[in-house]
């Protein structure tokens, strides 16, 4: 069964935290059919830290994980911090497939996205 | 003429700027039909700073601006940082509209692209 665990950077600010955890709500809505299984994670300042996500979705019963970094830049974090997190996570779960996807500037999407956000003011 | 002016944080990481200003590349590479100019610029850390994409802009004959922040959460800068710097730089110039368009967590697209980049490592 397939998870995704959306991962952004965390906030001491509630609310961009909230603003995550009801990102991952609305995919939950909209992508159930595709991925059965949907948590939010944090790399730090927020909970549930990575590991813990990575936990939630294989007690809902995940044989397979993505981790989704909610980043727009490929910095530190993406390319060490959440990678590193993640191997050191795998080796507990041995049976469980857990690859990354690439960050969001990276998507072909992401210009359709910006004209879009830019037209809706005109 | 419509110009966008694509407004990331800015990172001390070179490599972090240089993607965004690619962004900015790729925009004027396939939306020039809507908007004629289009640059890159930074909150902090990083050139070119928002007053200074303003006035480049201007200088490319920008008659009305959106600022397109690239942000995905409405954190302290969507919310007041961009919008302080864009009113205090207003005033220089009067016959130019400037507005600034939401943050992209905000998009209705974001499903969709999270969405994409999780079947990408399928």
């Amino acid at each position: 069964m397939k998870a995704l665990l959306l991962i952004a950077h965390g906030s001491r600010r509630k609310q961009s935290n909230d603003e995550v955890v009801k990102i991952a709500e609305r995919l939950r809505q909209n992508c159930s059919a595709q991925y059965p299984i949907i948590h939010a994670g944090f790399l730090e300042l927020a909970e549930t830290l990575i590991p813990d996500g990575i936990k939630q979705c294989i007690d809902d019963g995940a044989t397979s994980i993505i981790v989704l970094p909610y980043f727009l830049n490929s910095g530190r974090h993406v390319v060490e911090d959440i990678p590193t997190i993640v191997n050191e996570t795998q080796p507990h779960y041995p049976d469980v497939d857990i690859k990354i996807a690439p960050h969001l500037g990276d998507s072909p999407l992401m210009l359709e996205l910006l004209v879009t956000s830019a037209n809706t003011i005109q």
